[in-house]
């Protein structure tokens, strides 16, 4: 049976150390945050993960849901009790706004609390997390009415959320959806259509199910001008907010999947179903970016999350089998053969997990910081700096992120060997699961277009200008320090390979946009390779004045240290590889005709 | 539902006019593989595998294998009726003896074959496919006695092979083996142990099951010098070749598995079952690497396969699915949106798959015929180069092979975005299938060091040597042509890589094991990438003249010279990304303490 211990030293080093939430202690939110509550409440909730999720996430995958004649649907054995608990121990109110009867704590240790529920059970922590989205939603375009009628439920859990995008003929294209709207003489709408690939779209965790849906009113532009967002409860609220009424919305069957199994992946069909519009008419997609941003970071941390969880199943079997013996002459004589752990191919695989981990880990938590400092900070500027970077972040850490957390998952199922295939080890699960996360909330192919086709133009290439500073600088201050320099020198080097492929885009998209579609999967990927770096720059450089200043775990930092050169050493090379396929431009990969593609 | 096509124009532009098959029609074998021979085949395979095998892959995934009570093994549904047309058809003899009922055909008909089977159903192909690697395995080392009681039936499909290496405590080790071979008065040996993941270790597809079973002899000595290997059949053969009676072998358990579902993995247990010794007494392990040198081989093949039908159920997505437009301004602006295959990103994965995929089924077709020449080249030298290149390759083809195999289906499962995950559509299924071909047969890190721990090394290095004069006189003339000019340079770079991270092992791992140890899975790769880089300057040079000959299919010939582009743009720049990972050794990879790995 795999198992998942909450990484909470690390996430506790990145909160105070690295990025030093006490720092903006004075920011509205923060000072509830104390050191205390922080360590409280990372602590407890690694508890919670470990000890009540973990231990369902197997038999999660296994059982899956069951989606009965009715259009009901049931949760795996124990997911229920698990969601009551969770709801009564308040952790999907961390960082809910407090006049909705959340926390109002940082969203920084919103996303730590994500990380350690997802890495125990990715299945289940989606159920809260796709309700964070929707409610981010409402909270940004809903009514006053709407926000008081739906989101104090949702943050306590009683309801929980659904986004409702996808239909059959349309993914990735919304201009494409057909589901409509029709104006009611009471001011609501009667939605019909069939919206699938819905997570969470039908469950016994809650009592009623809160659909953000899109739709297009009659009479609507064609395209994603015509789209407007509704918000469609599987129950109608009554004035006085208890339940009513069943609308006309449910499930008309679940998918079989790959993985994620025990979460409920709905074909949702609503047939006049009441709904009532959130923001204004065709204004529906900016409203459901707000949600897709949020959630995009939270794949992100999916990927990280799979990533961690298989790293320690792959830490605890390297420990634990042996086989063969160590390169150098037997490292334990007097057993038979020595642990997996003395094979450098073996630790290959668990030091490029770990620089993953740990790196990603501090860039979810900082981007988790810079999305409150976006709304919060002192000054215009600093806001406008950390809109900028959450803009420029989010498609790399859902892309990148996901890509990585995909790999590393199956890197660590590689140190089982052929016990990794089987069913009952569990470690295959983390690569099933992990796979959905480049899929979903925008296909990472669809996130690297973000990015290079939007985010590095907007404001004349503000925020990739800015990010370069950023870099460069904190190379500079690492050179300064001795154990960091090679470090910093190779990081330097992604910098210039980054700038490089910015430049080439400069020159060769406008002539021709295909040039920025072929390259900017290896952007993203570049992008990412230099954000981690910049953490492990500033992990680093913590760790190093640690162990000057004898502040005691010694063995953290320098594992740290250690770390942080595996991954410049294994990590920055790509950057050049990935730049110098940018290089090559569209011509080779666009040439061939349609037709010459199939076989025969 | 999926579909497959086997691509058998590719696979006879490779065997007629890249590997030049009739060229060696002087050959023993060769003789009857004329050109109208080979054409049949190959067509006729690719008919049985895209007819028969390729619709019994998605459902046989879907059921699996189901064992009874009394330890028997149901295959799904259609398998045996299958199997039965496939010894009918006779295609488990085509590159057989014929001195065994063998068609005695070369071995890259054999090869060409496999791929198309596998490409259409990996679970099935491997029944026959371990039965091949047994056949090996008795042709080098069983006595003429057992040839002629095991062989004909096993070349004729009406029994089935086994190999039995892996204990639950051993698996890339085997000298922690413990199944005993108790030798008997009769001269047989009583096999008592249990081994597992034993592919094809019970079925209901054949008569008898001959099992090859690495045991130890009380009193061998310990490790791999003390293993023999022993014939043992599920019914023991009487003296007229009937089947008689039961053997005390029998099955276990089947394992339930992240993927290849339709073939049983089972848990065998001997209990004192008749074996007889194969070979000489404690030379099991080198009887076992014949078996294990040709099964590895077809892993590769797996690889390749499973990337092939992959492609293809990616390509027929791509062509169909319509979202968004083509950046460069609508492809069809009749339509809604257009084809996906407009998006770059999209066509990246595709043309990265067919750089893989063509240049892959070349290394395989190639290496098929080099396993020949080793054996029946007219002169010395000749032989002996097929052989170094045989060795060199085998791992080569086996990691960097599977490890692609695996990336092209989980990019193709890619563009189908949400729809990929779903099990109906049938492609996870290609991702769960290719990923234990990552594992079986010697993880691929095992791979990787038998590549730099031995197969570099041996005889001064004369493989290696050979491989670069080779990569350097093919990219020399090629350089000489227009088309080529740019690719050759690209594809020598890669090789100046190789050299140089060669020269890095020769200077490094002396003094310290773990340098080669850290950088083997990159140099397995850098390798991968210079074997399909002559793969595909070979292919350019035929496609060239085949252009300005003009003898007609121009557009398959067009599409050639493209792809070799997108190979040299995209592929080669990693190689120099790996040998900077190689150059920078084992210290920071190995100098974390085993306990600074668990988390906290």
């Amino acid at each position: 049976m795999p198992t998942f211990t909450a990484p909470t030293r690390d996430t506790l080093f990145v909160i105070r150390e690295v990025i030093g939430l006490s720092d903006y202690e004075e920011l509205p939110g923060f000072e509830a945050a104390s050191p205390d509550i922080v360590a409280a409440v990372i602590n407890e909730a690694g508890k919670f993960a470990s000890e009540v999720l973990g231990p369902l996430n197997a038999p999660g995958d296994r059982e899956g849901c069951t989606r009965a004649d009715d259009g009901s649907v049931t949760t795996p054995a124990g997911f229920r009790q698990a969601h009551d608990q969770y709801r009564a121990a308040g952790w999907g109110t961390i960082s809910a706004p407090e006049r909705f009867g959340g926390q109002g704590m940082p969203d920084v240790l919103g996303f730590a609390v994500a990380e350690f529920m997802t890495g125990a059970n990715m299945a289940f922590a989606m159920y809260p997390g796709l309700t964070d989205g929707a409610v981010s939603a409402l909270l940004a375009k809903g009514s006053p009415e709407q926000q008081a009628m739906y989101v104090p439920k949702m943050v306590a859990g009683e309801w929980l959320g659904t986004m409702n995008l996808t239909e059959p003929q349309c993914g990735t294209d919304l201009g494409l959806i057909t589901t409509t709207a029709d104006p009611s003489p009471d001011g609501s709408h009667a939605i019909t259509g069939t919206k699938i690939f819905i997570s969470a779209g039908e469950h016994d965790l809650s009592e009623n199910i809160i659909h953000l849906v899109l739709a297009r009113i009659p009479g609507a532009p064609e395209g994603t001008k015509g789209i407007s967002l509704f918000v469609v409860p599987k129950f109608i609220v009554n004035d006085d907010g208890s339940v009513g009424e069943r609308n006309a919305v449910s499930c008309g069957a679940i998918e079989h999947k790959m993985g994620i199994h025990a979460n409920a992946t709905c074909v949702m069909n609503y047939d006049g179903a009441k709904g009532w519009l959130v923001g204004e008419e065709n204004k529906g997609l900016s409203a459901m970016f707000i949600m897709m941003n949020a959630a995009r970071l939270g794949v992100g941390i999916q990927g990280l999350s799979q990533a961690e969880v298989a790293y320690q199943n792959g830490v605890s079997y390297a420990l634990e089998r042996r086989q063969g013996r160590a390169l150098t002459g037997p490292a334990e004589p007097d057993a038979k053969a020595d642990p997996l752990i003395v094979h450098p191919d073996v630790r290959r695989m668990l030091m490029d997990a770990r620089a993953f981990t740990e790196g990603m880990r501090a860039l979810c938590l900082w981007c988790g910081l810079l999305v409150e400092l976006a709304e919060k900070a002192n000054t215009e500027d600093e806001r406008q700096q950390a809109d900028d970077l959450v803009g420029l972040l989010t498609p790399v850490i859902k892309g990148y992120g996901t890509d990585k957390g995909y790999d590393v998952a199956t890197s660590m199922q590689q140190i089982w060997g052929g016990h990794g295939y089987i069913v009952e080890n569990g470690v295959e699960q983390f690569v099933r699961d992990a796979r959905i996360a480049m899929i979903y909330e925008g296909a990472n192919g669809v996130q690297a277009m973000d990015l290079v086709g939007r985010k590095l133009a907007r404001n004349g290439g503000r925020a990739i200008q800015a990010f370069f500073a950023m870099v460069d600088q904190e190379c500079e201050s690492a050179k300064e320090i001795e154990q960091l320099a090679d470090i910093a020198a190779r990081i330097a080097k992604t910098n210039g390979e980054l700038k490089a492929a910015t430049m080439w885009f400069m020159q060769n998209a406008m002539a021709n946009p295909d040039n920025a579609g072929a390259g900017a999967h290896h952007y993203m990927h570049i992008t990412g390779i230099v954000a981690l770096g910049l953490m492990w720059l500033r992990m680093a450089r913590v760790a190093v004045r640690a162990l000057d200043e004898g502040t005691g775990d010694a063995a953290f930092y320098q594992a740290k240290l250690v770390t942080a050169r595996h991954f410049a050493e294994r990590y920055t090379p790509d950057a050049g590889a990935l730049r110098r396929k940018i290089d090559s431009g569209a011509a080779a990969m666009m040439e061939l005709p349609a037709d010459a593609f199939a076989r025969g």
